[in-house]
C-alpha cells in the first residue's frame, strides 16, 4: 500500500516523490508494478474527526488531497456499511463509536512490491551492480582503521571500522562503505558491533476472507464511486486500527489489526516467520473479526481462508524512518510498516549520504529537496508521525 | 562519581541540582554518603582543547566552575604526567597525542553510592514506603482497561495497560501505576509489552591497580594541590577514553575505559554479571595498560589486583535520561552511566510526572525548575551529550 496521508511533513514530502515516482514508472516509464490508486478511506467517529482536523487541514495546506465525507454521503455510497453502533449490544461491550464521518485520499493505493522490487533489480543491475542470492549476511566485519597485526585487535586506543559482511556461505565481502538495508534484522546486525540500530519489531498478521462472485460481500468489494478501478478503497476503520484491503483480481479481501500495547518487541526476530511466528486463528475470531463484522455486517461468519504473518519495524522515538552514517556504515530503517512508500525518497537518502555524508541536500523525484540530516541521529529534526498502521 | 561539567545544558541542571542535594546531605544533614570533592581532570591534546574549548566556554556561561591548566602547570603539578607522546615508539604506534592542558572540574568527585542507596531507602520507610527484597519483578502484567471476563483478553478492541508486576516468588503486586526503574534490564521487562525501553545495554569493566605504601604510585596517588583530601582527582586520559580513580583509604587506583564500536550491546543481559561477563585480562594488558603505561609511566609493570564487570546502559539517541508515563507506567532510565549523579533529580522528576503527568513544571533541589516533557517522548526537547565517560 502506499498513502501521502501522513500527519507529519517529513512522511508527507518522503512519500509524495516517491508515489509520484512510481506513478512515473508505471504511466511514463510503461513498467507494470501494479499502481493502482484505490484510495484510503479512513473512517472516524466524532471524536475521531475531531482530533484529526487539524492534521487534515495541515495536510491540505501542503497539498494533500484530502476528500470530506460525511455520515449521509459514506451511508449512501457504502451499503455494506453500519454507521450506527450505539444500539448493539456487542458493539457497547467493544466500545465502538458511531462512524460521523471519513477523510479519503485519491491519491493513495496499492501497488505490486514484487514487481517494484524487480523494477529496481533490473535498474540495478543496468548500472553494473552485483547481486548474490542464497547467502545471508551474518554479521559485519570491525576493523581497525590502522592494523597492527597484533592478536585480538581493534584494541580501545584504535579506530575501527566495519569493513564489510561475513556471509553465511563462510564468504566475506569487504568495502569501504556497508549500507545496511535489513529491516526487522538491522539489530542481529548492528547489536554486536555496539552501534544502535534505532529499530524494534514485532509481528503483524494479515488474514483473507474470500468475496464470491454474486455474494454480499462481493457486492462490497466491487463498491463504485471512489476510484477509477471501481471497487471500496482501502478502509481503515474506527477502532483498533483494523484495516480492510480490496483483492478485486483475487476475489477477497486481506484484513489485519494494529497492536499497540501487548505485543511482544522481538529483539532478534528468528528468520523462517511462518514457523517461528505463526499467524493465530483466535486473533482473527477475537480480536479482528468483532471489529469487522461491528462495521461490516456482511463480513459475518466469514472466516479466514489464508492467514500469514510477517514483521513490522519502527523507530519507536518519532516514527519516522532514519538514515545515519558513520563507522564505515550507512543504516537505512525504521520505516514503520509505510517503508515501501517512502523507499525511493529514502533510497535517494541513502545514496547522496553515502557520497556526501549527512549534511548534504537529497534531489528526491519532482525536484524537491529534501536535508539528508533531518534523518540522522546528530542533527534529527523530523516532526512525529501521529497516524500508524 | 559524579560531575557537573557536562556538554548538554540539561544534563548541567540535572547534575548540579543532585551534586548539591547530595552536599546538602553530607554537611547539613550530617549523614556520611561519601562525597569528596576530589574533581575531575580531563587531560587533552592541543586539538581536544581546541574542539572542546566551546563546550567549556558555554559550563563556565551557565555556572560551571572550570579550571584550565596548561602543560607546564600539570607537568609541576603531577611530576609522574608524561606529557611527551610523540618520541616513543609505543605511544606513535596507539597515535597518542602529547598533553596539552587539562579542564578541571573542583565541584566534581566521588561519593559512596550504598551508602547513599541506604539513606533514600531510610527516607523512604520514613514516609511509610514498603521494601520487598530477594524477589525479582519478573514481568509486568497487562490488563484490559475495561475486562470482559472472556479467555484471552486483552483483545485488540479492548484498552489494555500495566497494573503491576509478578515476582519470581510467584507473587503479584497490583498498582495503579508501576514504576520501572530498571537500568541495564529495562528491555526485558518492557520488549513484553510492546513498549520501548529506549536503552542499550553492554558491558564495562573496572580494574584496581595497588598503589602500596612508599611506591611511585603511592606517590602519584597522593598528588596534592587540587582537593581537600590531597589525592590526585579523577583522571580522564586523552585515549580511549582511559580513566583513573584514587581510592587512598583502599591505596589503590581504579582503572577503566570506554568502549565504543566493537563492543556489544545486550538486548536481555543475564542476572548473573559475573558469570556471564567476566572481565578480560586481555582487555586490561593490551588496551587500557598501554594507554595507562604511556600517560602515567609509574603504571609501568603494575597488573590489576582484582577485577570486576557491570552493565553500562544509555538511551543512544542523545545519551540523555528519559521519564516517560503511559499505559499505567512511568518509565526512567537510559542515564548514560551517569544516573548517580543526576539521582536526585531524575527522582523528583518521576515523582511530579506520576502526580500530575509529563506536562509539568519540577521543582529541583534548590528551587530550581525543570519541565518533565523535556525528557519524554512525546515533547522530547533536550540537548545531545557529547562529554561521555
Amino acid at each position: 500500500m502506499f498513502r501521502n496521508m501522513f500527519t507529519s511533513g517529513d512522511n508527507r514530502e518522503l512519500a509524495n516523490a516517491t508515489i509520484d515516482f512510481y506513478t512515473h514508472v508505471q504511466r511514463d516509464m510503461k513498467v507494470d508494478i501494479g499502481v493502482d490508486p484505490i484510495g484510503y478511506l479512513w473512517l472516524m467517529s466524532e471524536r475521531q474527526l475531531s482530533t484529526s482536523s487539524h492534521h487534515v487541514d495541515s495536510m491540505e495546506e501542503n497539498g494533500v488531497q484530502v476528500v470530506r465525507y460525511g455520515a449521509r454521503d459514506l451511508g449512501e455510497m457504502i451499503p455494506g456499511l453500519a454507521l450506527n453502533q450505539a444500539e448493539k449490544e456487542e458493539s457497547r461491550l467493544m466500545n465502538l463509536e458511531d462512524v460521523a464521518g471519513a477523510y479519503f485520499g485519491p491519491k493513495c493505493g496499492r501497488l505490486a512490491p514484487e514487481k517494484l522490487a524487480r523494477f529496481y533489480k533490473e535498474r540495478f543491475l543496468d548500472l553494473g551492480g552485483d547481486l548474490i542470492f542464497g547467502a545471508d549476511a551474518k554479521s559485519l566485519i570491525v576493523d581497525a582503521t590502522v592494523p597492527t597485526g597484533l592478536e585480538g585487535e581493534p584494541f580501545l586506543w584504535q579506530d575501527s571500522r566495519v569493513a564489510g559482511v561475513r556471509l553465511s556461505d563462510g564468504g566475506e565481502i569487504r568495502a569501504a562503505t556497508t549500507v545496511v538495508a535489513a529491516g526487522a534484522w538491522t539489530n542481529e546486525l548492528l547489536d554486536p558491533t555496539g552501534i544502535d540500530g534505532h529499530a524494534k519489531s514485532k509481528m503483524r498478521q494479515l488474514f483473507t476472507v474470500p468475496a464470491q462472485s454474486g455474494s454480499a460481500l462481493a457486492r462490497l468489494l466491487h463498491t463504485k464511486g471512489f476510484n477509477p478501478s471501481g471497487t471500496i478503497p482501502f478502509l481503515i476503520l474506527p477502532k483498533g486500527g483494523v484495516i480492510v484491503k480490496p483483492m478485486s483480481e483475487q476475489a477477497e479481501f486481506w484484513v489485519g489489526g494494529e497492536d499497540e500495547v501487548n505485543r511482544q518487541f522481538l529483539a532478534y526476530p528468528e528468520e523462517d516467520i511462518d514457523a517461528n511466528y505463526p499467524p493465530e486463528r483466535a486473533y482473527y475470531e477475537m480480536s479482528i473479526h468483532p471489529v469487522l463484522r461491528a462495521y461490516l455486517p456482511d463480513f459475518a461468519g466469514a472466516g479466514p481462508s489464508r492467514m500469514w504473518s510477517g514483521l513490522y519495524s519502527y523507530n519507536t522515538v518519532d516514527n519516522l524512518p532514519y538514515v545515519f552514517e558513520g563507522d564505515g556504515l550507512v543504516v537505512v530503517g525504521g520505516d514503520s510498516g509505510s517503508g515501501v512508500m517512502k523507499g525511493d525518497s529514502l533510497g535517494r537518502v541513502v545514496d547522496a549520504v553515502y557520497r556526501n555524508g549527512e549534511e548534504t541536500e537529497v534531489e528526491l523525484f519532482g525536484g524537491a529537496t529534501y536535508r539528508a540530516s533531518k534523518l540522522g541521529f546528530r542533527k534529527r529534526d523530523v516532526e512525529r508521525e501521529d497516524w500508524l498502521l
